[in-house]
Order: C-alpha cells, then sequence, then structure tokens
C-alpha cells in the first residue's frame, strides 16, 4: 500500500458513492500519474503498477480474492454460492491519455469495488460471482494498439498488438514481461464464455446529453458505429492576386458546401447519427497562393451500421456533386471503419428496472466513443451504464462527476445486480 | 562573357522578340542560376553576378553605356540628344523565387535592350536617354525583404532593410559589400526626380485574364491594393462520437460559411476584387476532435483602397454575423495592408495608343501581384505592359511566353517610345 493513499483521508469514513469518487482522485498524483502535476497513466508504466497495488488492497477489503492475469488485467473476485459460479464481471480501465481526467476508466472500476464491499458487509451471496477487473490499456495512449487487455480477457487479442513499440521502441511484450506479466502464455488470459454470465461497465458519459436534460444516469445502447474518412477536393493552385474569381479552381469554397452538407445531413438524420470534420488542409497553405486541393477528415458515427451507411453514402454523393458542379475533382478515401457492439437488450431491461426503482426516467443513448465493452461483447451480454459528467468534458484535467452522482451509479449497479440474482434464480 | 550564353546560340541571328525569350531561357541555368537543373537566382549570388555580366555584355552591344550602382542595380544608359536628357527607365528584375520560371523580370529586361537596340541601329535619338534597369531584388527569396534595389533608385530604402539577415546569417550589407556593392553610399543609388522622365516596365501577367480573352498584351492600370488578414472562429473542443449536431459549438461549419460569403462577396465585386482564403487550420486538429477554433487566412485585393476596404468591411461583419447566430466568437486580424499603386494614366494613354498602331485591342487591368514599379512610382510617372503567360503559370519552371508575343511586346514598346517622343517634342 503506497502511503500517500490513506495519509490524511479516511477512505472509509467517507460515504458510499463519495469514495468512489474520492479514490479516482487519490489516484490522480504521482506515484499513480507518471507526470507531476497532472495525470497520465500509461499501460505497463510504473505509475499503472502503483495503481494496481492500490486497487489491489481496496479489492481485499471489500471481500475479493485478487490475482493478475498474463497480460496485467488486475482482477478481483468476490465468490457466489458454489465456488464455480459463472462470473457477472464489473469492470473498466485503470489507464488514461496524457495530461487527462481522473474519472475516464478509474471510476468503473471503484464503483464495482463499491457495490462489492455493500455486498460484503451485508454477508450475501449470489448465485453468481462478481469480478472487479482494472483493464490496462484501453486509451492506446503508449503503444499504438488500444483494448488490448480487454481482448486478451475476450481471447480476440491479435498476437502482432504483442509487437507494437512505444515511441521509445519498447514492444508491448517486453514492457509486460518486466511488468510481470506473460506475453507467451497470454492465451492464459482469455476466459471460457462459458464462465462468464454477463459484463457491466460503468463509465461517465464524455458528452453532454445527460447534462443538458438534467439525469445523472443514462443506459447505453451500443457503441457507435463509426467511418473514418478522408476527403480531398483538387482544383488548380493559382496567385491570389493575378487570378480573377470567375477563372478560379478553388476547391476551398467547395470543400465549405461539404462540411455545411455534412452537418445538415447529420443534424436530420437520426439513430444518433453525427458527423465531424476534426483536420482541415490548404495546399500548398500559403496567404498568397489560391489552394491547388483541399483535404479534410469526415468521422461518421450512428448507432447502427446502416445508419451510419447511409450518411457516408448521402454525404459522399453531395461531396462529388459539389466538385463537379464547380467543375473540380473530388476523392474520398474511407480510412477505418468499425461495426456498432449493441448492448444486451435484457440486460438493458435490467438496467432500466433499476433506474425506476431509483425514481431515475429510463434514458437511453448510444455510445459515440468506444469502450471496452465493445470489446467484452465478443464473449459476454454486456450492459454499460452512463454518469453526468461536467459540461461533457473529457481526456482533460477539468473532468469532473458529483459524488451524488457517483452515489447513484452505485446504487443503480446494486439494483442492477438484484435483478440480475432474480432473474438467475427464476 | 560567360562561354556558354553564346556556344552553339547565335543570339544576334534571332529574330526581334523571340531574342528577347531566347536570352531569358539562356540565363535560366548555371552558372545563371544557383541550382542545376532549375532556376534559382537570388539576391547577391554568385548567379546573379553572372547574369550581371551577361547582360552588360548584351547592354554594351546594343549602344548603352553599362554601370552598376551602390545597391547592385544594373543600368545601361542610351544616350538622347543631349547628355543631360531626362530619362526614360525601362526595366524589371533579374533575381527569381526558388525553382522559378526564366521570364519573370528577365523578360522585361530583355525587352528594354532590344527596344535600345533597334534605336541604336536606326541610329535614333530622342529628346530623352533611355536606361534600361536590371533590379536585384524584387522576390525577397534570400533576405526577408524585397524589392530593395528598385526602392535605393527611389530613395524610399529603409537603413534597416541593409541589416535583414539570409538564412546563413549574412546581411545584405555584407553581401552587398562582397557582391562589389557600397551599402555605406546606397544613398547615392538615388535617383534625382528631375533626371527621370517615365518608368516603363513589361513583364508576364502571372494571371489567366489575358490568355482567357486571347489577347497577346495588356495595359496595366494600378498595382492592386491589398490586405491580409488573419480570422479566427472559436468555438468548442469536444468529443466527435460523444457530442449529438444540436449541443455542438462547432467552428468548422461557422468558417465554411464564411468562406462561401467571401467568395460571393468577391464574385460580386468590381474594380478587380478578388479574395483568398489560403490558409485553413482545425484546431486541435484531431480526426476524433471537434475543432475548438479554426483558423484561415484572406488576401483581399482590389484596384482602388476603398474598394478593397469596402470588402473587408462586409465580409468582416458577416463573419462576425455567422459566429454570432451560431453563439460562437469571431476574432479579425489585420496583418498587412499595402496600398494600390495607380499607373499614369498619360502613360497608360500612350500605350494604348500603341496598342492601337498594331491593331491591338486596348485591354485595362490591374496587377493583383507587386511589381517593381510601384516603388517607381515614388520617383516618377510609371506605366506596366502585361505579357500574356501560359496558363497563367508563374513562380514555377512552367512558366511559358511565346515568341510572337514577345516580338509583339517590343514593338508596343517601341511604338510607346515613339507617342512619347512626340508628346516631349511638342
Amino acid at each position: 500500500m503506497e502511503a500517500d493513499v490513506t495519509e490524511g483521508f479516511d477512505i472509509a469514513a467517507q460515504p458510499w458513492g463519495a469514495r468512489a469518487k474520492a479514490r479516482c482522485d487519490l489516484l490522480g498524483l504521482p506515484p499513480y500519474s507518471e507526470v507531476e502535476g497532472q495525470l497520465t497513466r500509461r499501460f505497463l508504466t510504473p505509475a499503472h503498477a502503483a495503481a494496481l497495488d492500490a486497487l489491489t488492497r481496496w479489492m481485499a477489503e471489500a471481500g475479493m480474492s485478487v490475482r493478475r492475469d498474463a497480460a496485467a488485467n488486475l482482477i478481483g473476485r468476490y465468490e457466489g454460492e458454489t465456488p464455480d459460479a459463472k462470473a457477472l464481471i464489473i469492470g473498466s480501465h485503470i489507464d488514461s491519455v496524457r495530461n487527462g481526467g481522473r474519472y475516464d476508466g478509474p471510476l468503473g472500476i471503484m464503483l464495482g469495488i463499491d457495490v462489492v464491499e455493500a455486498l460484503h458487509r451485508a454477508g450475501r451471496r449470489l448465485p453468481f460471482a462478481i469480478e472487479v477487473v482494472a483493464f490496462g490499456d484501453e486509451e492506446g495512449s503508449r503503444f499504438p494498439a488500444s483494448m488490448s487487455c480487454s481482448r486478451a480477457i475476450a481471447g480476440t487479442l491479435d498476437a502482432m498488438a504483442l509487437e507494437m513499440k512505444d515511441a521509445e521502441g519498447v514492444s508491448v511484450a517486453e514492457a509486460l514481461t518486466a511488468f510481470g506479466g506473460d506475453p507467451d502464455d497470454i492465451a492464459s488470459a482469455a476466459r471460457d464464455p462459458r464462465d462468464v454470465l454477463a459484463f457491466l461497465e460503468a463509465h461517465i458519459e464524455q458528452g453532454p446529453v445527460l447534462e443538458a436534460e438534467g439525469l445523472a444516469l443514462g443506459v447505453v445502447t451500443a457503441i457507435a458505429a463509426q467511418k473514418r474518412l478522408m476527403v480531398k477536393i483538387i482544383g488548380t493552385a493559382g496567385h491570389a492576386g493575378t487570378t480573377p474569381m470567375n477563372l478560379r479552381k478553388d476547391p476551398g469554397p467547395a470543400a465549405a458546401e461539404c462540411i455545411l452538407a455534412l452537418e445538415r445531413i447529420c443534424r436530420a438524420g437520426t439513430d444518433g447519427l453525427v458527423g465531424t470534420v476534426g483536420r482541415m488542409t490548404a495546399l500548398p497553405g500559403a496567404f498568397n497562393v489560391i489552394p491547388g486541393a483541399i483535404e479534410f477528415s469526415m468521422d461518421i458515427r450512428a448507432e447502427t451500421s446502416a445508419a451510419r451507411d447511409e450518411a457516408v453514402i448521402t454525404i459522399s454523393a453531395e461531396i462529388h456533386a459539389i466538385a463537379a458542379k464547380r467543375g473540380l475533382r473530388a476523392e474520398v478515401h474511407l480510412m477505418q471503419a468499425l461495426a456498432e457492439s449493441p448492448c444486451d437488450p435484457s440486460l438493458m431491461g435490467l438496467l432500466e428496472e433499476a433506474l425506476a426503482d431509483l425514481s431515475h426516467p429510463a434514458r437511453r443513448l448510444p455510445s459515440g466513443a468506444g469502450h471496452d465493452a465493445m470489446v467484452m461483447a465478443d464473449l459476454c451480454p454486456v450492459a454499460m451504464l452512463f454518469i453526468r459528467c461536467e459540461g461533457g468534458v473529457s481526456h482533460n484535467p477539468a473532468e469532473a462527476v458529483t459524488e451524488a452522482d457517483c452515489a447513484l451509479a452505485a446504487q443503480a449497479m446494486l439494483h442492477f445486480i438484484d435483478k440480475l440474482e432474480r432473474r438467475e434464480r427464476a
């Protein structure tokens, strides 16, 4: 146990819910961060190891037996009525982006610990075990791969992922070995689907919807389908002073029309359709040169691949039409496509019943961001509970949640477990 | 004289006009370029010196007495009827951009030499002298200053310009001394306005207007007034997946509306109004992040400062309105303002009469690009003759002119001199 975890701060005395938030805050600085004055906790760093040490103690205090698997996942198990009971896995990731927030990931782990501790104090045993997992690598902030830990558990980790190197040339396999993991035995981390009942991930929303609607919690319907595209509008570069307006083949205004078309199409869309132009470059990019080409990115997401693809087809057709109307050429390149990962309808129903017990509306919303839950969906049915965060801000030191919302989330998770118990006994 | 200037090529045997083009071509490679296989001839380099050596010989052959002034201008003088006659100065610049074209600048010098040679062969003396000048530094491709040579002649050179340093840390003053110039006596390069009748610069158009209209030549009305502005539209950065369309403060579509507004305003404008967005940057510039801000440049030019400023005021108001409508903030910063430099109406009339003699329409057009003529306008009345160039391409090895257009330009310049002679004798 690290000295500063409890120094001047009696976690056990904190009210339930407030404690989960406080634990995230405690892990927000060195030794749990690599950098003084901010939170940067990347996969397989000493900060990661320090955080797992703290979690190990907290899990043990909550009545769990704790182990690390070959992929550096930390797993606390609270046994069910029988030792071979299937497990409800509750978890999220312990790593962060560089200079990130304290709740993106860790809050879902801390809430799992709180929930188990409540069962443990009450002496309750369930027809299923509960395991709390701290995945080590959701953000991909150290190696050019992400979610390798949940992939290892789901049994979908590509062996190539272990050869990925960080900026210093250290491979995942080397770092994992130094960390006490075992890249050669990575397959042992994979769980047998017959041993797993479900996966539940609580996570801050990382968006503004719940806050805008005055709601603490939301039930995630699916992790959105996504396509990343690069668009290039090709015109003719020219002198900004000597080329009259009517003789220009300027791709800039054409790109502007495309950006407005994307906004219009996505605003009119349903199924959580969103479209974003995050990058924009004029080539060659000089004050006094009419650009020869404009490149911009498009990130298009929706609850279903069908809704996403309909939008991609519509905007691509508009881009080509806009370019053609102006005598320009357009190229639309698909860079990445990710299918949607739907949450389990039956588990969503149980989460909604749990919220109803707390007199909280059953707000369903998609997750536009990726989560370990989408990987775990390959292993078992998954459910996700979103927690309101201030201003929708995430991946930023300003990330914030309230103690009250955390307490309500813990209660909802416990009610969800009650519902699941009833279903399993039935 | 450099050996390769005449090797295998009898310049004197070339037809008039074709010769001016051929001379530009001869100076397009080392030793007249700093770089093998391309034309890069920057101020005060050995390539500049080599070009002045060739020009010195050609000027002398055309009947001129040749000198260099303290600012490294090469000046050939063809005396008038009296030794103290005022001078019609004909000239342009001998320097180039990096990997530039062969005609941008040199063609105006070569045509001046051809015109004087014609007078010299005919044994004609005029009531004014003709001086052909090769300015050394129009492009500013070596030092962070441009047109210092014409400024020295016009008497408007700021002493600070001599302290500017190139990328190797060599100052203009040091390079000028090594070149045989005299930075301490730079004031001696300034001409007395009473000794100068007018300045005539022939230059490729560097734009597509003459070609589009099937014309070889054009009479420049003014060097356009210009303003450079930077615009910043400030919104709120957000996660591309988790922020619904209706909760975004995305500056991207706002910037798109601004770009289209600029295009619309300039298309509807008169007085040669043009507006260009040459740079465009989304911040932070990630695929999956709604930009927090968009920055873009605006280059706005017109024949008059009034027309330019009216456009700047209109577009600035629209930018603020577009931002306000979307709940965003806009900043418009003026980076640079250059007043227009009108050509002399009386000289324009003479040039038009000269074109009429050649049955060429009197097409008037502004110059969107800057030229030494705008500096010389501080010294004396100026006129500019534009010569059609292929595709409007310039600052590029693909820059091209036809021999026929060059011949017509030389004839027009000679007719202009006839008109000027008649006016001076009257």
